[in-house]
């Protein structure tokens, strides 16, 4: 009998694989849900000369939950469509001074039918989703990003 | 007679040492001067499941490069000030397919002197700076950021 890979297991191995930037972040899938996305990276790799996490490595994990909540979602409905990203914005409210997660969240079924039946209609569809960076329990960063499937 | 490093070499130094996502994503520094800073990084570490350049990548190096152009210009200026980004925006034009460089230029005096005067007087200042991302001489996205120098 072959053991059933854990959902975050798959998750991670497949951007390990596929955006080798997360493996050499560190980046590790703490939760990989259609409705909840959680990345977690340590500081060494992704250090500034300030000893607090780099912005475009903070940024680049905001952006990788957004990505990566997205795909499941694709994968789930069975629509075989390109993601691509189109627009983003970070807020960095505070240094982060060691370990971070990246949380994505998204359970909003409306938007998401939208999205859906314009994809399989028109072969194209947008949809922004948020983000933001936890560290120590507190909020560090926000994100914002506009994503667009292409059939 | 010791050989005078160039200043390429000396920045590239700088930031694979104390940034080290930088190192992991091949960023060689081009140009490193008060007016114009030039990143460029090669497709392979920075790759998605697109074989394009991941958008995490594409804004970190964007980031780096308008950061670096304003560390330069305080270290000319002889400002002892700690440099942090407070926010950024990026829009992805086109999926790059290869090797990709930031751009940032910066020549805008009377802005600087503002920035400057400002930081000298009250201990703290914010710039905005604007960066681009190039592939085989054609623009792919937009960076935007505003940063804070306190001293």
């Amino acid at each position: 009998m072959q053991a059933v890979e854990q959902p975050e297991r798959r998750v991670e191995r497949y951007l390990h694989e596929h955006i080798p930037l997360s493996a050499a972040m560190g980046v590790q899938v703490k939760m990989a849900t259609i409705e909840r996305v959680q990345l977690a990276a340590p500081l060494a790799p992704n250090i500034n000369h300030h000893e607090t996490v780099f912005g475009g490595s903070a940024v680049a994990l905001a952006t990788l939950s957004a990505w990566t909540l997205l795909h499941l979602r694709l994968e789930q409905t069975g629509l075989d469509a390109q993601l691509v990203i189109q627009r983003s914005s970070m807020e960095y409210e505070r240094p982060i001074p060691g370990d971070f997660e990246a949380i994505c969240r998204f359970a909003d079924d409306f938007a998401w039918e939208r999205f859906r039946t314009t994809l399989e209609r028109r072969g194209r569809s947008r949809l922004t989703l948020s983000a933001h960076l936890v560290h120590s329990a507190h909020r560090m960063a926000s994100f914002e990003g506009d994503f667009v499937a292409l059939r």
